[in-house]
């Protein structure tokens, strides 16, 4: 038997959804273009699941993991107030996980980015990261590339 | 050297949080007061870390199979269009795992619990559940306990 198709009509299963940051077997991540929240990254499983649940566990194991390592290189990098992550999927149900810097200043904090504004910023939220996108990029795909083999699908 | 106290102004520390479902060595499950989304529970981490990546590999593999069982029996038991799992903690910073179940007729479904409400329910959501709470809290209670040993702290 051949594996199921993916649905043609999941815009995960048709494009990048986003900045590509890392490619590995079983997932992807990518970086979101959110002016508000420039470290806001999400890690997409590779295949069409909704639920975090349909994955056996190795391969929930192996998806945590990597969420832990996104964290990591996020708090290492930008000493955040708080990391949130988060898997919704009510619109697009793939497999996401939603990881992102949030910081006393930023324009929702201490709601969540999908609550409403506190406060207007004086200039863009990513002058005010410790470093440039560009290079969290690349700490972030440098950290990816280190972690152990991923479990068979 | 003993263990730091825990912080005094923390109310995760201070309180259960919400109606206790299953108290393990490590985590609690309580379920939330939430009248829009009756099946709203929270996966608690019983010693005082902010983040997931505070906790070693062991304990967040130990952390993400409780949140992944809580899924499966809500998805057993209520069949809702999408579980929705996030832990951010921008307002109590003590780990926590909100684990949902959500429903297209629901309040504010597509959006987050945390967005904007979309729609007014004609009735109590708890009474569109296809099992009562009790039962549902039981039904946890029930898997979270046959669940393995937790590793050690």
């Amino acid at each position: 038997m051949s594996a199921p198709s993916p649905p043609t009509d999941c815009p995960l299963c048709r494009e990048t959804g986003g900045h590509l940051v890392f490619q590995a077997p079983h997932w992807r991540l990518i970086r979101a273009d959110e002016p508000n929240f420039p470290a806001f990254y999400r890690l997409i499983w590779q295949a069409h699941v909704a639920e975090f649940s349909d994955l056996p566990p190795p391969q929930r194991q192996a998806c945590m993991e990597a969420v832990c390592a996104v964290e990591q290189v996020l708090r290492d990098a930008l000493q955040p107030t708080k990391i949130n992550v988060a898997s919704l999927g009510n619109v697009v149900p793939h497999l996401h996980w939603h990881v992102i810097a949030r910081f006393d200043w930023d324009s929702h904090f201490p709601n969540p980015v999908w609550g409403q504004a506190v406060r207007q910023l004086p200039s863009p939220a990513v002058q005010r990261l410790a470093i440039p996108l560009a290079e969290l990029d690349q700490r972030l795909a440098h950290r990816l590339q280190a972690m152990p083999a991923q479990p068979a699908p």
